[in-house]
């Protein structure tokens, strides 16, 4: 685990750093971890094998055994190549995604049966009917609380957050993965309206870390952080890909979810792990004698010839529109149903107490509402997710006349008729019920995703509309010799795209459709669809999965929207924060306890003097909090003490005298070390006003004493040494040493130092500003000009300018009249200034003048131009 | 042509210099266009409305008209949407290829009617079958030699270099697209084995480019290079969505072989255009009665309840496999006949002489090898591509029982018997014949792609090996009790896609066949084999594209591979060029001249002084070189001599002198702009190692007046003032004033300096390195070491290290023994010193050492730790 830590560390510092230099850190700790493997490999097993080799050469198959050997040789060397890799992540989640599924069929069937088998007493079914899952909930929920807290929820914000760069601690280990695994069976095996398909990319990222420092221990190459993106990446697209058989549409998806910008060459990984996951996952289903051959999961039926006629495309048009402001309003609820737990304190307070409650009474109120002898009837309560959907995308027609018996419903479409109602009624009740259900449902503390029982909801509503469309034209649309009936199932596939995609804000959701259903023909009224749906949804309401982040207070760079053109307007300097505080070359330590004081960035500029105010790296307010308790730390003033009595009283304290530097020696290196080593707090408890290393507001007035206790981890449990020497200081000597420490100047040797930190010029556009802090996955950048810093800029001001360019009636980041303002004249002039006085002072500090003609001519040059 | 020539030439700075202060320019001059817009807009039209408002408001339907003029207004507004653009772009797009798509069947259908009509005569059909294509192919190469040479060639490589940030002069222009247009739709209606893919990116590209420009009118938006670019990559995917009718695969297409890192928030662009086009195309087919609704462009029928058996996927693996080399093997044959024509030099001036003979040659060769009653018959030859691709997808199996007569051969597939042979070899001489043909003919220099021959190849191969599986197993494998027999035309589409992947190295053609065949029930062979395909070309060969752009000499940069871990292990330190020239703050002119001389770089770092080697930014050799011409101009030297001779002799050249004060005025901006207003050579003439604007080597040796003449556009035409007063000194004192001259100081302020250049450290590794500069579209970068200028990588140096890493026979970058080498110590140390000195040199330069008890504790400190 200490290696683990402090792998993180390093990939946290290669994050924030980007450019710096702890590359090296990384690589260095990589190298050694690697030789030290090398070593122990060649210390035990290595020597071994010629002896090995010639005791089998004596027998007979010796040349089998050379053979096999050298094989296993060849597959160690190979281990370390990206399509094992790929491969193996793709077996796991395959077999991973067929168990889940054989575990939640067994827990639905049992509750089928058990459903079944009381049907004498209708209470005693009521109770098995409601018990069943509340159960199976509350175990989750529990279970999830107390092994592993991060695997509640979705998991796809926390991946779109840990693919920007940032580390979320915790989310992608042994425990966060068996707690997500066991979780998500029990939720999805109670029938509740949630969905796998976000956790699945949870789990699949947890499968590919964990393989990944697994397989290091043959290689060292697992251990390098852009490898790892990569992979992460891929395992997204496999986690989606082996949930629902789609791995074209999982890739794509996956992309849409979680990055802002994509490495095109990040693409094969994606297809080929999810591809091979897909396969496996189906194969499983074919060996299994599920399935005669590998086919859709939902595989639909509709005639190839003639899917649909070009009059009804209207009619998919309304689907997509309604679905758009239909994902919206989805996305607005559950995050009011969050909101208001939250707000309300009694509730909120109770809800502390009782963590357990809350899952437990909502499920006991949706399992109340779909028992099928009670108003489950109206709503065919009795299917589960899986039948709802086999049945929603049904080849028939179901109200081609009306509501006579003509049609048989057969097997689970059963479900949709009721005797006093048509089915007309029972599918608005069945999206109504649905709707606030699964807003309901997704925000309990268990392992969930919306995006299943979204698509549901879609297909029922696109069903209706189909079925409505079927009733109005009983003979179809074409007016030619042929008849073409109407084919409700499409409706249905269409509305499902449509739905989902609005929630997620996705396009991709129509190539998951066609790969579930095995049939591409309605390609057109499926993208006209989703694409309208994602046009209203995107302008009403974030994603579901933005939402989320904000509401758990990820770190995020919303997007610019569409066509919003402002953008392309406002520019660094309208954004920038000027007032900033900064380390010079040359400053004393006082000025770095000021500088700490007065701000509470997490990355100080270092600038060369505070007249030229070159930029020349950036450094850590850890560091700069590390250098000052070194210079203030007890064992530095006893140093000091010790050579004062030495030099004063001889040879005394001769033998002490060695104790105390040794104990200096290795603490010294000590309290620049706990900031750093510090493990990141979880991400959810960051509030982005209050970096969690900076000290608290309270202590500035306390400077010299107060700050040792604020750095030096080890001040409040005085040392032996301290307590001897420490009597022979006053408290009014201590202030004063410490007084005389702060005047001198400070050695930057010892801190590290982001040398290249990322700079912008004032004149970079809101737009490319944005592009880049997404592409690199920046949180901050230096605002330079001619190597001077002139302000910086951060992921907040950038969040708020963008927040404010597009409510519109957020803050307006720009003074009225920016964009008349003629900026060539000025910033030139600024430039040149500013160049101009560089060079002045280059002129008379660095070069003295050179006496002879050339001094008079330079008089001359400006005048000439 | 001259304010575009300006747009480019700003749209040149601001992808060279990215975060330079050169948006400003661009900013400005939008501004300043759309200032003059409105005010043109102002004098003329907008006085006129409130009057015809009136005029209006005394008719009738006054409240309609006024009305309809809101609308009209708010239309104008809205125009700016990028929805419009993308919906104009899609419509404008759809009318092209349908267009296209009839002239191109007219063609063929003349062809055919010609050959048919004359089969009294072999010979005259012969000649008929033929001059026909030839005279189509010779006429295209011409009229594009002539109209346009940029739009010869399919288009992908140049819209991947110009989405990289590259401006190819020309490529965009309506020339072009008229010679595209015209050029591709002969060539295609020759039938020769071209396809119109790849030329369709370009020619969409070049309609966007030309929409903005004329949407521009409008408003000021279309100016801005950021939206341009996000919107050339939309119509990318444009071009191949509505030539296949095919919106998804057309988007993902177009990602792949254009981009390297793609933003996501694009896509929605991408499928909204392409939906929208590919609609609108496959409306206009059911408008005019081709079709009955909307439905795929070559609609398969295969059986969706037992598609494939699990049995089938290794002869499927085989496909991918045998594609994969297949499409190796073609990229090679391309390039090699690219390249014998280029290096046999005879050939080649017979060529350059008469270039129209080797289009008419080509093309009668295949054509006569195509002659149906000759050659022809061996191989399908009557058959056009699209008749070839429909009868090789065909739902029945050809060779069912041998070559029996029982299976009926419809209509167009009696092509594919042949009396004496059987369908076998039919099919085997179809695709040697092709195969070569193919890669033959898209080396002639008319518009035309590569990717639907290919297809076509694929195609036939994959239905020779369905052929021979159904022959093998006639009842088909499956052993259960129904009989599910092979389906040929499946095999057939998965060798069309996995060959065309193969020779583009693009995954997505999986999804274009689905939508091409508007079947998906195929998806897991077609993903096997294209993602074997794939693995299999990307180790053998670059895709065809990057084939393209090598003989081309466009700017490139490799990809990294497949798995080479290498590139982790390099790190920037081993890669740059660490003796670069650069420029100081406080430098004189003789320095600049000498840096000229030293070094070809095109952008020279800009440091504070040769001590402290700060970095403070990055100017142009073309600035330099202004500066230098500017301070060595005959004006300022006629000035100098004018202010002598005024205060020589007091008034006597008053008069003269206010001429020459009006001449310099004129003339003294001029030096500095040839070199910026100087269009890009296209890019296709660039040699890497010699940039465009470098001095001739040879005149090192004569500095002052070869200097003269080589930066000052006018010195080879004196003016009548230097005539006049240049007789007054003698070349001797104009050397000598020359040497004064160069002897001054330098003022920047008057140079264009990009004031924050992309900065790297040492320890970047090479894969993050090539993440950056694909991702920013870099072309160099300087390395520094906390503000220090330490180096210095271009995408020669980068190049250079992969292909060396990825050939392994290359160049070695790395010392051998870098991985072992302790780097932390070595590096922290340099670090260390390097800040060190910087400390020191402020110490003793800047600040004056302060007197005082601090100065006492500061000697010190050092020891103390």
């Amino acid at each position: 685990m200490a290696s683990e830590s402090e792998a993180q560390r390093a990939l946290q510092y290669e994050q924030t750093l980007m450019y710096g230099r702890y590359t090296q850190d990384l690589g260095t700790f990589a190298k050694d971890e690697a030789a030290r493997l090398r070593l122990q490999e060649g210390d035990t097993p290595r020597p071994r094998r010629p002896s090995e080799l010639l005791e089998y050469s004596q027998g007979r198959c010796a040349p089998c055994r050379v053979c096999a050997l050298q094989c296993q040789r060849f597959l160690i060397s190979k281990v370390g190549e990206d399509w094992v890799f790929l491969i193996l992540l793709g077996l796991v989640m395959a077999l991973v995604s067929w168990a889940m599924d054989f575990a939640i069929a067994t827990c639905l069937q049992a509750q089928k049966w058990m459903y079944g088998g009381l049907d004498t007493n209708v209470l005693l079914q009521y109770m098995a009917w409601v018990t069943y899952p509340t159960v199976l909930i509350t175990f989750s929920a529990g279970f999830t609380q107390i092994l592993a807290p991060q695997a509640v929820g979705s998991g796809i914000p926390e991946m779109k957050t840990i693919l920007r760069g940032v580390v979320l601690k915790e989310y992608l280990t042994l425990k966060t993965f068996v707690a997500k695994v066991i979780g998500l069976t029990c939720a999805l095996g109670s029938g509740m309206p949630l969905g796998k398909e976000g956790p699945f990319v949870h789990i699949a990222s947890m499968c590919a870390a964990l393989l990944s420092r697994f397989l290091s221990l043959f290689g060292g190459f697992y251990e390098n952080e852009a490898r790892n993106i990569e992979m992460l990446a891929a395992a997204c697209a496999v986690g989606v890909g082996c949930c629902f058989a789609a791995p074209i549409g999982g890739v794509l998806f996956s992309i849409e979810v979680t990055s802002t910008f994509f490495a095109v060459r990040n693409y094969w990984r994606g297809f080929f792990a999810a591809t091979f996951s897909a396969f496996i996952f189906r194969v499983l289903a074919v060996w299994n004698k599920d399935e005669e051959t590998i086919t859709a999961l939902f595989k639909t039926r509709f005639r190839l010839d003639f899917p649909f006629d070009l009059q009804e495309l209207p009619a998919f048009a309304v689907i997509g529109i309604a679905s758009g402001f239909g994902g919206a309003l989805f996305v607005y609820l559950n995050r009011k149903i969050v909101q208001f737990m939250r707000r309300q304190k009694t509730i909120n307070r109770f809800l502390m107490k009782k963590r357990l409650l809350f899952p437990a009474l909502v499920t006991l109120i949706i399992s109340t509402l779909t028992f099928p002898p009670g108003f489950g009837q109206f709503m065919a309560g009795q299917l589960t997710q899986k039948d709802t959907l086999v049945t929603l995308f049904d080849n028939q027609t179901w109200a081609k006349q009306g509501i006579n018996d003509e049609f048989e419903y057969l097997g689970i479409l059963e479900a949709w008729r009721h005797p006093r109602s048509n089915v007309f009624v029972t599918l608005v009740v069945f999206i109504l019920m649905k709707f606030w259900m699964s807003a309901l449902a997704t925000t309990i503390p268990v392992p969930c995703g919306a995006f299943m029982p979204v698509f549901v909801i879609g297909a029922a509503f696109g069903r209706l509309v189909g079925e409505s469309m079927a009733a109005w034209f009983p003979d179809g649309i074409h007016t030619d010799s042929n008849i073409y009936r109407i084919v409700p199932g499409g409706y249905a596939v269409v509305g499902a795209a449509a739905l989902s995609g609005a929630v997620t804000h996705t396009v991709s959701t129509a190539v998951i459709v066609f790969e579930l259903t095995g049939q591409i023909s309605h390609i057109l009224p499926v993208m006209i669809a989703v694409i309208l749906a994602n046009a209203v949804a995107q302008s009403l309401q974030p994603s579901l999965y933005d939402s989320i982040i904000r509401i758990k207070k990820l770190p995020y760079l919303p997007e610019l929207g569409w066509g919003h053109h402002e953008k392309y307007n406002v520019r660094v300097e309208d954004i920038m924060v000027r007032d900033i505080r900064y380390v010079t070359l040359n400053c004393k330590y006082r000025d770095l306890q000021q500088v700490l004081h007065s701000t509470k960035m997490k990355n100080l500029p270092l600038v060369e003097s505070a007249e030229s105010m070159i930029l020349l790296g950036s450094i850590e307010r850890a560091q700069v909090g590390a250098l000052l308790s070194s210079q203030l730390s007890p064992q530095r003033r006893l140093m000091t003490l010790r050579q004062k009595v030495l030099s004063e009283d001889g040879h005394r304290l001769s033998d002490s005298s060695i104790r105390f530097q040794i104990s200096t020696e290795t603490s010294s290196g000590t309290p620049a070390r706990p900031a750093l080593r510090k493990p990141l707090k979880p991400a959810l408890k960051r509030v982005p006003s209050s970096p969690p290393d900076s000290p608290p507001a309270g202590s500035t007035d306390h400077a010299g004493i107060a700050l040792k206790s604020l750095f030096c981890a080890n001040a409040t449990e005085p040392t032996e040494e301290e307590m001897i020497l420490g009597d022979k200081m006053t408290p009014a000597e201590i202030l004063e040493w410490e007084e005389q420490q702060l005047d001198q100047l400070v050695d930057f040797s010892s801190a590290k130092i982001d040398p290249a930190p990322f700079q912008l010029v004032e004149h970079t556009s809101l737009h490319k500003t944005h592009t880049i802090f997404s592409l690199l996955g920046l949180d901050h950048a230096f605002v330079t000009s001619i190597g001077r810093l002139v302000g910086m800029v951060s992921l907040k001001e950038l969040r708020k300018a963008i927040e404010g360019s597009l409510t519109g009636k957020g803050v307006k980041v720009r003074p009225p009249l920016a964009s008349f303002r003629d900026s060539t004249a000025s910033a030139t002039e600024a430039d040149t200034t500013a160049l101009r006085q560089l060079w002045d002072r280059h002129q008379h500090h660095h070069m003295p003048r050179e006496a002879g003609p050339g001094g008079d001519e330079d008089d001359d040059t400006p005048k000439g131009e």
